[in-house]
């Protein structure tokens, strides 16, 4: 359809059919005939609200799908088909690893194939909107919800968002399989004060700016059709309902012109945020504000018809919300093939097929980062008697909070994994732990909450751990977070592993002090314990349909691992938030070399993380060299290039990722110690050695200056390049102007 | 002098002269003759800088302030004298509890008090001006200055600030015992990211002007001479040379007049911060900013003359801040008479005189927070048998870290204090444990670092305390922070007491469950473990030259306490920052009540924190009526008065302080869930009841509004009247416009 007969369309359109676009009903509300049942009133909708719905959310499957759309276009006065949108966040059925492992792996390109297989299976199952990907920047691990970002750095959360966007859409939102990427959530939901999910955020206005905004950024430059707001405030004003940001700084300033869709009830929430009285006033300010999409309130479609009709909003910004509406639908194609991609046939060929669980096993091998390994104890030699002990032995939950759409039975356990593959006459295999204590209470998740054991029954766990780890030459613990306890709503003021698993690896430590620890966990922990206790630790996420293959390939040696922290693990809970892009202070400390007392540190703890950003071990080693600059200085159109040689010192081939770090010595407004600017994968054979080389134009000296706009400022800069964000391979250069 | 004149004399002085008024030496600097040594030339000072210089820090008495000042003069061309300060925080010699303490009395008239008898200390020993008061909002108990703030509260900490800056000035600064005030640090340093000393503060535009800037008003409204910088960036831009905070918010809007001095080094650190490029510009920035004085470093007397003759610098800068420095002088009466009230006969009079000693009990007393008291343990019957154990029974340093002028040979130790009054003939005293263990280090710290014990000697200590705790039929646990664990530079991740004092604790409470424990901190300490244990807590902060009569007092019932927390005590370091004024969220979390899962909350622990901001115990009770309103509803021009009436209904006299919270349910910026607004204290004898009534008024409801103006808003507004911060005593009421 063309844009003008979009508009044309509009023009024919009542009042109450272009409010009701904007609304968004559960799919549930559609029970063969509408039934307006006791929720769907609760919620403020009427069964007309629901006959002329614009959206649905949360149903999925092509034989539902196509029939309530079927059912709904047929009563539709202008047989406007319904958009179908889900979090699809990492995986539709083949399920990958949690976007905060995604990250670790450096690797975008490999995410936007993740992405593209999960846009298939949705797409075939009738869907046309995931909400996702989630670009939101993180710095508090106490926020549950970190697993479903991709990490604390600006950069990769821009080079990810946007390999996302680019994934679920494809070239074209028309072509087959291509569903509907919606970034979210608009803006700095991923600063809560004290790590505490839906909290106040406190942001200085140059720090929001520089930091947060740039990868929502990066995925509406690559053509995100949607994106959604966040729960929180910014600066005392509920982003939903918050006019500056999103008629200002989304449209005007970042050319956003998609649809915009309030987060899971978000407008009615400003009244409870105690920014709106009541619930008309949430509906003028949301539309005020251009929020397209009423998600789950009946807010806007029991008002905005009357308010129209009393002149207390202007129909233009109706018609103005409806036609970006319309502008989805028909960019999807949904006017000419409202079934779009829907496909029964296609959902048993494509769903769970060998070639997306083998994209699920190398994106989790990917993303596994070697925290330690001392003595060569990882990979494990297959003729030593290995104990594998924990709660994630035999565990199929292996996917993250969002995956609410997989199976557990379509996943393999660990120990059907190593029992597939490797030599197992020699292993043994226990639970050891139930996976939560008692310190931990997962109220209000339904079924899902933990199971219960007798003491009894854990006394029984414990000893046959115990001996098993005696009898074994070498135990690999698979321990950590339950898949509950990060996600949504799952802020936790302790990091640490639960206690019952503490108690575990303790137990285990006193009889063999060959221990592997396989850590599972949504968010990075204070591992300080394990840390004494293991010779190796490997943090494996949450990873996914295929985690426990793409485990098992690992601690054997198939696959040596590569993955980089795209989030600090802090020393403790007392350091957050804490990440290594951080201001220099005036009075910055530098451990073990500076005795000052006055410095910017704690008397108890370092100011460094336990394991920094950009970090993560090989089987084998690698040495990089100095820095060469072929030119030390450069104008703004010019040059450097920065090269180092990486060369493998150790036994078998592996890949390291050489990380470039930037830091500008002196600016109109401070700068960051160090940003993470570009990095590079090399993949080596033993003793093989290879030129990096890193070019670095104006681009990456860009900022926001104390003019309030990007550019770069004359001076001195200082580079790194090396294997973390803590490396100490530096060189410096002049921008002149 | 007249204005006129100043600027006479302003007008005949060199540019040498002129910008010497703008740089601040030690004392040390003038040895009889002056000497230019070592550390003086590292701070790139000259014999010319020090003649000239327009301040001096750090030297106090009244012989040697006397002898610097005339021999300065002698050679100065104009004569002009020399301007002593010094940090005279909580007292001078007379050591009045820690600001955080005099917080807790909720009492500002008391600490106009204490800040008059500082000043009166001060004054006579030569000094003309003090770095007092510290007025930054606290939040974050991990920031070990808290201890030197008042609290968590804008409206607490702004008639703090505005009583103290009235202490130490008194009427005019030309009375006999006045100095003038310098309120600090401006702005926002209370809010370090992560509670790390001098680290970068992230706050919304509208957070810092709305609750961090009022109480900096309230002190320069108060007629504050002197704002110090602050540490930190604002926005991204050091305050120290941050020309929009300090010339368009602090001048422009604030009104100050007075002389902007840098905090020390500040200026030097405008270049560590990554701001300035170098020494030249860091003397730009902050003389464009307004920076009247360069507290230590030489900045500013290395480059002001040379950078104004190079037309770098125009001169009317240097002009405009020797003018205010001049003018402090001459409202000190300085021209005619330099050496003020300097008295070496009055230091022996008043300086630790008996009134002075007898306001310190009486502040001591007041401070002290009663947070439990189980069966009435408290007061202690002097016919039991009490041990009094811990590393504070036998110690005398019961002041601050700011208290480096104290002597702890004027203090008298807790057990030297029962005995002095208190029947002890019943009663032991032994340390049972070091004050420190290994797992605090104050490197840096020099000679006032930790003493060190052998085990054995650390065994036969335990092994004597818990030996008189099996004897006695109470135990009074005299334990806490040490005085240098809090105060400038020492956070902490961990803000539990430290190890070897919590396995003291553990042991005491194994052989005796009559647990009193008297806790010392400069900070709100995570003290669940102690809450478990122990029947009774007496937080009593560091309290000063009299603190350990005023808590023997106090435990003998002599006293009955009246603290409230001026800070909230955290359940656990995760849960920080935490306060009471915080936004709703638009998902507000009911602990107990609210089952929901999708809430802004912990998993593993509750919002809410262990004891709250504005509570405390009595040894009686009270018991506060409904609240009752005269009327429902106000316009602007109005008022409305609330009433209660509360009755002590325990079997001693005591005092209750009454806290009127307002929260405003709607508004165009969300508005905190309570806000305290006004408290009265009521002093009652057992049986008697009294009505107490507060009169509500626009004022009250004025806010900083979307329209960025301070003003009200027509709406409903809840209040809450009760014992501290949670209390759900509560009424509301509608404003009209």
């Amino acid at each position: 359809m063309t844009e003008q007969k979009l508009t044309e369309l509009l023009r024919d359109m009542s009042l109450e059919e272009k409010v009701n676009q904007m609304s968004q009903v559960t799919g549930g509300f559609f029970n063969g005939e509408i039934v307006v049942t006791g929720p769907m009133a609760d919620k403020g909708f009427t069964e007309d609200n629901v006959n002329l719905a614009g959206s649905v959310i949360g149903s999925m499957g092509a034989e539902t799908l196509k029939s309530i759309q079927k059912n709904y276009m047929e009563k539709h006065p202008h047989h406007i088909p319904l958009l179908f949108m889900l979090d699809v966040i990492n995986g539709y059925k083949t399920v990958f690893p949690i976007p905060l492992a995604q990250g670790a792996s450096f690797e975008p390109e490999l995410s936007e194939q993740c992405a593209s297989v999960a846009a298939k299976e949705a797409s075939v199952s009738g869907l046309h909107v995931t909400f996702a990907p989630m670009t939101d920047l993180v710095r508090d691990a106490r926020w549950g919800r970190v697993m479903e970002s991709t990490g604390e750095d600006p950069y990769l959360n821009s080079l990810f968002c946007a390999a996302m966007v680019r994934g679920f859409q494809g070239n074209s939102l028309k072509d087959n399989y291509a569903i509907a990427a919606c970034v979210k959530h608009f803006a700095g939901y991923g600063a809560p004060t004290a790590g505490r999910d839906y909290n106040t955020v406190e942001l200085s206005e140059h720090t929001f700016r520089e930091f947060y905004l740039p990868s929502y950024q990066a995925g509406i430059d690559a053509g995100a059709a949607l994106v959604m707001t966040s729960f929180n405030t910014v600066n005392g004003i509920p982003a939903t309902g918050n006019k500056k940001l999103m008629r200002d700084i989304l449209r005007e300033q970042m050319k956003f012109d998609g649809v915009l869709i309030s987060d899971w009830a978000a407008i009615e929430e400003t009244i409870y945020h105690g920014y709106c009285a009541d619930r008309e006033e949430a509906a003028v300010r949301a539309v005020e504000a251009g929020v397209d999409i009423d998600m789950m309130t009946g807010i806007y479609s029991e008002n905005l018809c009357q308010m129209v009709r009393d002149g207390k909003i202007r129909e233009e910004l109706i018609d103005e919300a409806c036609l970006r509406i319309l502008r989805l639908k028909n960019n999807l194609g949904l006017f000419e093939n409202p079934y779009k991609d829907a496909d029964q046939k296609k959902e048993q060929e494509y769903i769970l097929c060998e070639e997306h669980r083998k994209l699920a096993r190398e994106a989790a091998k990917k993303s596994f980062v070697l925290l330690k390994n001392e003595e060569h104890i990882l990979p494990l030699d297959q003729q030593k008697k290995i104990a594998f002990i924990g709660p994630y032995v035999d565990n199929r939950n292996l996917f993250g909070a969002w995956s609410f759409i997989a199976d557990a039975k379509d996943v393999m356990t660990l120990h059907e994994a190593v029992q597939e593959q490797y030599v197992s006459e020699n292993s043994t295999f226990c639970q050891g732990s139930p996976m939560l204590g008692a310190d931990v209470c997962l109220e209000g998740f339904g079924e899902q909450q933990q199971q219960s054991y007798t003491q009894e029954q854990e006394d029984h766990m414990l000893r046959e751990a115990v001996q098993a780890a005696k009898e074994a030459d070498i135990v690999v613990l698979a321990i950590g977070e339950d898949r509950l306890q990060s996600g949504e709503a799952t802020s936790n003021a302790n990091i640490r592993i639960p206690e019952v698993q503490e108690a575990l690896l303790d137990r285990i430590a006193e009889v063999n002090q060959n221990i592997v620890v396989v850590l599972f966990s949504g968010r990075p922990l204070d591992i300080r314990e394990i840390n004494k206790k293991a010779k190796a630790i490997l943090q494996v996420w949450l990873p996914g349909t295929e985690g426990a293959r793409a485990i098992a390939d690992t601690l054997f040696g198939k696959y040596n691992p590569s993955g980089k922290l795209p989030m600090s693990f802090p020393y403790c809970v007392g350091q957050v938030p804490v990440h290594y892009n951080e201001y220099s202070t005036g009075r910055p400390h530098v451990e073990g070399k500076d005795k000052d007392r006055f410095r910017s540190k704690y008397l108890d703890i370092p100011n460094e993380p336990l394991y920094p950003f950009g970090y993560g071990l090989s089987y084998t080693t690698f040495e990089v060299s100095d820095i060469h600059l072929d030119r030390t200085w450069m104008d703004t159109s010019g040059q450097i290039e920065a090269e180092v040689t990486v060369k493998n010192t150790g036994n078998c081939t592996g890949t390291e990722t050489l990380q470039l770090y930037i830091h500008d010595i002196a600016a109109s407004v401070v700068r960051p110690v160090r940003e993470l600017k570009d990095f590079k994968k090399v993949t080596l054979r033993p003793g093989e050695e290879k030129k990096v080389v890193f070019t670095i134009t104006e681009q990456q000296l860009l900022f926001l200056t104390e003019n309030g706009i990007y550019e770069s400022e004359a001076g001195e800069f200082e580079i790194f390049i090396g294997k973390d964000s803590l490396t100490d391979n530096k060189a410096s250069f002049v921008l002149k102007k």
